[in-house]
């Protein structure tokens, strides 16, 4: 283990930590299996149990091997050229950490930061969805709608490492608020807790609408959750079927807009609600269809790495600074 | 003239013809006066008296001098990596013209050519508004509105060569039918002839609106332009202030989409519309702020180079293909 160069990946979500470790050598590479831990952030998270619970991660992946480099999707706001997190929705305590630098003075080894679209979109461009493309959209739809570009094989940051906010496009000036003030943002429409919330006020508009979803919910309705809408739309629920596609045609004039301003090759969806069946596919696929010029070659696929999307664009960070073997 | 290094610059616009030459060395500059030759394309263009006039545009600048290298602006899709112009919408006789290798042919020099929207994104980032900046949209508001980007220093054409139609993102989904098909987009809103026709429209259904329109239309509304319309809500008049800022508003709009999307550092707007005078602007600044996450830090400013930005755009294309000297 101690001849080994090792790349070491981290992954700071929300409610969930995980780190994987792969030879050097083995980047890029198809997919394989990784190397995992995974820890939950526990009940109370704070930025110090994150950081003893990942380093015991790390131990336990490393044990007393050093990394040759450090990459960590970051699931937050993060200053990627300085290597600071800007903060944490989700965990106290994360202001303005500057965690490449506290990673290096702990593990010896080169580390760089990115949040966790950034990253995401990386790993699918690197050793998934979106291999051997120059130009990639990657866009998470679950609790919330986010983005990131790799432009000509880089992450694309913006001026204030704030590129890729596809969520907080808007796409209906009059349509229901959004978590960031504004009304009818694609993140309002289509995040999964957004979707199901207009299914539960539909529901209670109209006592007659949506049987199947009704006994799909036990009589739960204030539960109703957007797996349950999709499922009883893909059973031919009408009024499931149109918040579900509705949701979907929101998301895809997003990515409408999005193509017609970068031209990106291939436009890659992850997140849960991408597991909503192909008639929301087909949605999202026309609408953006519709906004973007004809001579526009764009695909828009499913993601193939799944939550391990950020390990994996975190061990290509990693190589990209691993320096060369002696 | 013999021996000195001259970077050509040709711009190839819908009704007019420019070249300029430039010693290569005085690259990168401010700013300054360009040798320029301009000539109308004539009451009726083709391909081949553009190329015609062109090449006598060059003799008189040039001489018998050859040029070290070529830029071009096309004012049309281009196919920017084989340099191949795509179509004129103006002109007849460009369908997939092979330009740069015409060109190399002809005057026996490295050609470029790219569309006039990243020329002009391009020229504004080298010597005008963009200097500085590592990020830049260039958007041009005139009788259509369309963009350019500048990303890490270079332009980026996206997968297609057609990166930057901002014109075409849809900001109000139930308004004015575009040239495109679509309804709403922000070039049926926002650019001059379109913002024209709406106050022509607005005066036509109301007789007692736009008083001071209808003095400085001298009694002929049919004929009535975008400026004039600007003029009088610069004099207070209410309905064209109405309309103007309608269209500033959509152009806002669209702008704070591309803000959201990519964080550029500086958008740069040129063209007829942006002098309709402060309140258009602050209308658009307006719009894309309210669009934008308040912590990028975005600038919107005007163009500095004016119609001369593609040309000074076509001079940094020649400069990056110029042979070192002996």
């Amino acid at each position: 283990m101690a001849d080994q160069r090792w790349l070491l990946a981290l992954d700071f979500g929300g409610s969930k930590l995980s780190a994987a470790v792969r030879p050097a050598e083995q980047l890029p590479a198809m997919p394989g299996p990784l190397q995992v831990r995974r820890m939950p952030s526990g009940s109370r998270p704070s930025f110090d149990s994150d950081w003893w619970r990942m380093l015991e991660l790390v131990r336990a992946l490393l044990h007393e091997a050093a990394p040759s480099a450090i990459g960590v999707s970051f699931g937050g706001p993060v200053n990627a050229a300085a290597g600071r997190v800007v903060l944490s929705q989700h965990v106290a305590g994360w202001e303005d950490v500057p965690l490449a630098q506290r990673l290096q003075a702990e593990l010896h080894a080169p580390a760089l930061v990115d949040n966790d679209a950034n990253v995401a979109a990386l790993g699918e461009w690197h050793v998934g969805a979106g291999r051997g493309c120059d130009s990639l959209l990657y866009v998470t739809a679950s609790t919330g709608v986010g983005g990131g570009w790799v432009l000509g094989g880089r992450i694309w940051h913006g001026a204030d490492s704030l590129a890729g906010e596809i969520g907080h496009i808007i796409v209906q000036p009059d349509g229901p608020p959004c978590s960031c003030g504004k009304r009818g943002c694609v993140e309002a429409l289509a995040a999964g807790p957004n979707l199901a919330r207009r299914a539960r006020e539909a529901l209670a508009a109209d006592e007659r609408a949506g049987k199947i979803l009704r006994e799909r919910a036990h009589g739960e309705l204030d539960q109703i959750t957007a797996e349950q809408v999709a499922e009883a739309a893909n059973l031919g629920d009408e009024l499931a079927g149109q918040i579900l596609l509705g949701a979907a045609r929101a998301l895809g004039q997003g990515l409408g807009i999005a193509i017609n301003l970068m031209n990106p090759r291939r436009v890659v969806l992850g997140g849960g609600v991408t597991k909503a069946g192909e008639p929301w596919w087909q949605a999202v696929r026309d609408a953006a269809r519709h906004q973007t010029l004809p001579q526009m070659s764009v695909e828009i696929v499913p993601a193939a790495l799944g939550d391990d999307a950020p390990l994996w664009g975190a061990l290509a960070l990693a190589e990209s600074i691993a320096p060369d073997p002696l």
